[in-house]
């Protein structure tokens, strides 16, 4: 395999100059696919510098290494994460020659354009080129848009074609040439009706079938658009001039009209569907079971019964392959799906990661990202993630740094766009120390799955070697493999080979066998939830209000109850207020309410106030973005 | 040139079938690409069926064959232009060896999954395979969905934070670093302040730049999506529950929600701008012209003031190249953009056309497809597109089909979905006669522009011998230099031999030269509107309404009183009623409103009551299709 040396620049330039100067030293896509292994069939270039990999690389998981990067609960500003999950890829590969495949999320192009900033690493720790991995990568996200937007339309029509047209009318228009299609016969299979001629259902069998009779007010189906749109989050449709219709037997003319809303894309089921399912046969059951309303006598109704999710596996079926790019030093890097850690999954996909522990062989490492603080990026990577997978995994990797620990200890709050307060800039140790308490308990919790802990502090130049010290040796003491500062970020994989070591040496002594889940599905949905809020978030108990407890009940009586739970909570905090920061251990979670994702099969209980679109501040990041028109490239993304 | 007989079956399987029984004789992308003359650096493939071209291929148009392929007033069931235009152009390069290249738009997906079926041909004529076609693509629409909604987002976003903040705290957020970014600088310069250190605007040349202070009431500017959901054509935004807001100078909380809608992706202003793009330089710059709305005091309000058109190039920056596919006899098709003939411009791009001329050399032919009817299609072309590319066209290949004839000979109403009532089924020459009034219309209109047109009748089953005679007799007698029964469906390019001797035979005598506009865009608006009423509709007059009285006299206020128009009709009629056939002469054409397309460099008269995004029937097309999990194949599409 061909290496090539970074020789990094000292300052550091912005994240897409540094990609956009390593344009002649990337190696062509097919290279990099070559290199891993891949025959001409197992994947399709998509552009120069992405390509999809076919499922079938995917052999029975071999030993390989298995690690998961999480961190502690961050800063507004991010505490790079994704360019420590990037950084020591590289490190492992370049600097140890170890076989390594990182698996990272594909970014929302919502807060690209808005605040955040991209998400495929930063300085020499980044997924090339960045513009390419920030922008429509291969389409999956927009097909998920697509797919989420059909059923929209798909349920939203059958509602006001039942209001307008008798049984009878129903019945004729939806049997075509005389014949159920697939899609009818498993509905006529739910409702018990063993037939296969539309010719031979009674009365009332015929008025079952063509009725799904949704009630409007336990629709939980929302619209989506991967723009940050705040002005989406709550709207009215149906009020356009010819939304009126004559009701069934030409009663007086009404109006189709409902108030709902838009998520962003990366929080729709569908795109956590992605993300866990093992095989096209599986994605095509899940899209199938999604439920998205009851009826007025509370049966739950799937995308199977609105005829939509043969056409969503369509619109899918390429979304299903991973996306191969390549880091800055040459790294094989799979993107795949993209949910939101705090209001859905946060974690890349099943798939991609049994690509990669396929393809790095029984010495290689799969190094793989949990969104968000540990709390719920990684708690869902052990409890949904992986009990879906059956993989085990063999190391937690806690990214902390100096400024989050500062704030955690007490320091001045941090937010974008505002200069960094003293405590930050300088020395410290009182506050660091302080702040530990909150990668304490992250430690504390993976080791609560038995799985093994490395923690890397993220180096920034203000850090402080008596501050590290403290950290270090805090860590070992709560039960960390070890503590290491990492600088990837200005020097690429040798800034990280410390953490590579230490990553290695962690692996060699791991026991996967010892991985255990925090909960039994078995469990009433609310002691699942209550394992959670009290192991993890060390809250004191969990209060329901009533809507909660009703979905509950209702999840419960229909076998949802089952599921495992994905918690939709800020990251910025172990609790659901945001500025309650360290370990707090006596706060209340309260659950407002409680969606069901019964395809991508888990429940979602919304803790505290939970946004599901962001929006554009006064001065949106899109101010600087533009195209040099003579060379093509893009200017001004971070 | 591999050359490669097709063995057409007897029935003709369904189109599906048709692309999938020829899945082992396409070839690689690669090697369509190779035939063409594309060195490796001038495409890149994006999957195994699908390149993307870049525009350094285009070279000074060489004098090579540019033909229109257009249609008359059709039925709903649409009469075959696709693909006879993918027959010709197979018969071209398969059946006589000509070099040849079909440029065809992208299919919208809504309508894909609605009513309407594919847009890639059919039988043995068709874009294969069809599924990569029909689906995705290469995203551009993806794209362009993208990029308006940004836009919508950043209109949005931007009125609801001039309503909460002062001048100067808008003025604070809005400058980084101290700097005014390009785009701020543009709009500096659009005010007539000469300045670029923020630190020197006066307090009122602040307030003029901090505040776009549009006028919610003129907003032109609707999201979109690429879906058939009715229930979006009316909508009220921005009622979530936190979209309250303090006013300025802490006054009382506001909520900013407005009613507005969305289109269907194809509509959208983005697309036409793709479709008339010379070059990214050109691209850029008509983002960035785009009037979104206007200001309280009536000045145009532009995607440059909302700073967001480096954005938008970037997000559309793969999409300006065209998708190189293959027909089912090898033949390259360029498909770009997409927008309707009914509600936009209904052409496929510049670009692709001025790709395919250079490609095929001088001695090539180019076919390019106008939707819809020609009295909007082909009005549009000439007018319009030509009007833009400055490309001269040699020919303009009008289809007809004996149904649609009948149809316009006062044949019973055809619809989708229901039996052919026996006219259509068995021969009836009279009612063909009569109907050739339409057809007759159409070929005296492609003369008024200087062009030479054969007639292509497209050839079903039940077409009686002395019915195709009465066509060639009258054809030719209105002025076409030749009418051919066309069995390419059935046959391939074989069955379009004729047709395909035909245009080369006429080809070899036009003269481009002779190409004129049927109006000069400095005439007043209504002097244009009118004369593309009378003359290709063969209106009476024209009335409008009072809101598009208005919008006149804006536009031609601001300066936007010269660009061409396109005209947004019903394409079953060459009036604004759909149901009166033939060549109607004494009807009068409503204009109900007039929008503005200033980037896409038209204006833009709504007549009569166009739908700008379609509804799902009760029984939609998805209903049938799926993915076979064993193979991955999709099935069912059409």
């Amino acid at each position: 395999m061909s290496t090539w040396k970074l020789t990094p620049q000292n300052p550091v330039p912005s994240d897409i100059e540094v990609s956009r100067s390593l344009k002649d030293f990337i190696l062509p896509i097919s290279t990099i696919a070559e290199n891993l292994g891949l025959a001409p069939s197992q994947y399709h270039p998509w552009g120069p510098h992405k390509a999809k990999v076919s499922l079938s690389t995917i052999s029975p998981p071999p030993t390989s290494n298995y690690i998961v990067v999480t961190g502690l609960n961050p800063t507004p500003l991010g505490e790079g994460k994704s360019t420590t999950t990037i950084g020591l890829a590289q490190s492992l590969q370049a600097s140890l020659g170890k076989k390594c495949v990182a698996c990272i999320r594909q970014p929302s192009q919502g807060p690209t354009f808005g605040v955040k900033g991209g998400a495929a690493g930063g300085g020499y720790s980044q997924v090339v080129p960045m513009e390419e991995f920030n922008l429509h990568l291969t389409g999956d996200i927009h097909a998920v848009t697509a797919s989420n937007n059909l059923v929209s339309a798909a349920l939203e029509s059958r509602m006001f074609h039942e209001s307008s047209q008798t049984d009878t009318a129903l019945y004729s228009r939806l049997i075509k040439n005389g014949k159920f299609s697939n899609v009818q016969i498993s509905r006529l299979k739910k409702l018990g009706i063993d037939k296969i001629d539309p010719e031979t259902l009674s009365e009332s069998e015929i008025s079952k079938f063509v009725r799904l009779d949704i009630d409007p007010s336990t629709i939980t189906w929302n619209r989506v658009l991967d723009t940050c749109d705040r002005h989406l989050r709550g709207v009215t449709v149906g009020e356009g001039r010819k939304e009126t219709v004559k009701g069934k037997g030409g009663g007086e003319r009404v109006q189709h009209s409902r108030s709902t809303g838009f998520d962003i894309t990366v929080a729709s089921e569908i795109m956590s569907v992605l993300a866990v399912s093992s095989s096209l046969l599986d994605l095509r059951s899940r899209l199938s079971r999604m439920v998205v309303a009851f009826s007025h006598t509370n049966v739950p109704i799937t995308t199977e019964d609105l005829g939509v999710s043969g056409a969503l596996t369509v619109l899918m079926k390429d979304a299903i392959m991973p996306t191969l790019m390549q880091t800055a030093e040459r790294t094989p890097v799979l993107v795949h799906s993209g949910p939101f850690a705090n209001i859905s999954l946060g974690n890349s996909s099943v798939i991609a990661d049994k690509i990669a522990l396929s393809l790095v062989g029984s010495d290689g490492y799969c190094v793989t990202e949990a969104g968000f603080g540990a709390d719920i990026g990684m708690e869902k990577f052990f409890n949904i993630k992986c009990r879906t997978s059956g993989l085990k995994p063999n190391l937690a990797v806690v990214v902390a740094t100096v400024r989050a620990l500062k704030m955690h200890g007490g320091g001045p709050a941090v937010s974008a766009g505002k200069a960094l307060a003293e405590e930050y800039r300088s020395k410290n140790v009182e506050l660091v120390e302080k702040g530990m308490s909150n990668l304490i308990r992250h430690i504390k919790n993976a080791r609560k799955f038995g799985v093994k802990v490395v923690v890397a502090v993220n180096k920034f130049e203000t850090d402080d070697e008596e501050e590290i010290e403290v950290i270090k040796r805090m860590s070992l003491e709560a039960g960390a493999e070890d503590a290491v500062m990492s600088d990837h970020w200005a020097k690429g994989g040798d800034g990280a080979k410390d953490l590579a070591e230490a990553v290695v040496k962690a692996c060699s002594t791991s026991k996967p066998e010892n991985f255990k889940f925090l909960y039994d599905v078995e469990l009433p949905v609310k002691e699942k939830i209550e394992i959670i809020c009290k192991e993890i978030y060390g809250a004191e108990g969990v209060d329901y209000e009533e809507k909660a407890e009703e979905q509950i009940a209702e999840y419960e009586k229909n076998g949802f109850g089952n599921l495992p739970i994905c918690m939709a909570k800020t990251q910025y905090s172990f609790s659901t207020d945001p500025s309650l920061k360290g370990a707090p251990s006596n706060h209340r979670v309260t659950v407002r309410e409680v969606r069901s994702c019964v395809g991508a099969g888990f429940l979602y209980p919304i803790a505290g106030d939970i946004m599901t679109i962001p929006g554009l501040p006064t001065r949106p990041g899109f101010y600087d973005v533009d195209v040099d028109v003579e060379t093509g490239e893009v200017v001004g993304l971070f």
